[in-house]
């Protein structure tokens, strides 16, 4: 089996259900089934909401790139994040590193695209942080989807602070629930949970409405490259040139 | 805040418990509160009940070695291993590296002995494994206390498989209730849960038992280590002279 790495700490608890999902998606006899991880559960790496909307803080960026080395040396044979706005700095991950990025905005947006049809409307359910870059929106357009976001972003940015500060709760579950009937409202009835916050959740998503979570996705690609599936050789071979164009466009912005 | 590295994987779910009972350890209203850990979630460590019982798998010493001083050159300033019966390998992890490794069952010695007091008795729920290597028993002797297993080892053999295999389930904490009964009856009312498959069973012991989890007094050691405070620097100097007897005596069986 290969050893995944994973950046993590983009909130601690999200590492860990992510660490979870993983456990409980491999049939095991004994400890040695289980699939091996390396995992820097790093609270310190710059905050993403400071960065990206309050226009703060430090960037993550140099943080991330020596965390993707690390895991790299210390003998990770791919990498992936649980924290979709933290996909922002993909790029430099990706040019960090020799290894594959297991690409969970990438993932997520074949399968968003996949269930909501030509001409659908996806609604997504993130930190108000991936509206504004744009996380989703040109990769779900190229599959002729349209991204739908919640109109209060207020709310949002509240759900997110309750939960890192006091865990999942009923009471941000329904704030949540009342976006996602918004959503559904102007026309998403396919939506996805895009923060590893919400992930956290029970019952996030509204009553009508065909819903994944992003990080069920990535538990799906990290299960099938450590077993070694064939689907994940595939999808190996496009992850090295993808950072090797990270790398390319890297190399030509320092000269 | 300082980083600990964990060897985990012994089993993967005992190290998910260690990380969440860490984040569950702090008060935190953001990320960047919580301690920062690099887990090593290695479940192919090779089988501790194999080798030690049943005398036919791989020796785990250089697995546990190599691992240390991955974790340490990946950053981590101290070691921690949530695996009772993996700490018959201590003397390995210390001499591989110069930083102190965070010694779970030194320390719950210590605690079961202030319970227990002079004469005492101390019952453990542990693997068999545990009583075969007398992990806990000249260690508590030097406190003048005795420990005491649990008289049908097939019992616990069988509940610890079952935990790994299937989850923590009421059968096995209703079985290993009953081996805690008659610890007590054989005169200990304080009793360790020394065996982190145990540690996810709630209600493990026995109703009149003083029971405490050594995953507990290892999670407080981390948190004290990692924040810093007075009492951990103490340790600290402690550890180091313990690994540095550790190295020197690998080194005279070396030579």
């Amino acid at each position: 089996m290969r050893r995944v790495g994973i950046l993590g700490g983009m909130g601690p608890q999200a590492t860990l259900l992510l660490m979870q999902k993983i456990l409980d998606a491999v049939p095991a006899t004994d400890d040695a089934d289980h699939i091996p991880l390396l995992v820097d559960q790093n609270p310190q790496v710059p905050s993403r909401i400071r960065h990206l909307i309050e226009g703060t803080g430090d960037n993550p960026d140099p943080v991330l790139a020596r965390m993707a080395k690390g895991l790299v040396a210390a003998g990770a044979e791919a990498l992936a994040m649980p924290c979709n706005t933290a996909h922002h700095y993909a790029p430099s991950i990706r040019s960090a590193v020799q290894v594959p990025f297991i690409d969970m905005v990438d993932l997520s947006t074949r399968h968003a695209a996949a269930l909501a049809g030509l001409d659908g409307r996806v609604g997504i359910l993130a930190s108000p942080a991936v509206r504004k870059i744009g996380l989703f929106d040109a990769p779900l357009a190229r599959f002729g989807v349209m991204a739908l976001y919640p109109q209060d972003e207020a709310a949002m940015l509240a759900a997110i602070r309750r939960i890192k500060a006091a865990g999942p709760e009923a009471g941000t579950a329904a704030a949540l629930r009342l976006q996602s009937d918004a959503l559904l409202q102007r026309g998403a009835s396919v939506q996805m949970i895009a923060c590893t916050e919400f992930s956290l959740l029970a019952d996030a998503t509204a009553p009508g409405v065909t819903a994944f979570d992003t990080l069920d996705v990535l538990v799906g690609a990290i299960t099938a490259f450590a077993t070694g599936t064939a689907a994940s050789q595939v999808r190996l071979q496009r992850d090295l040139e993808l950072n090797k164009a990270d790398q390319t466009k890297q190399q030509r912005r320092q000269s």
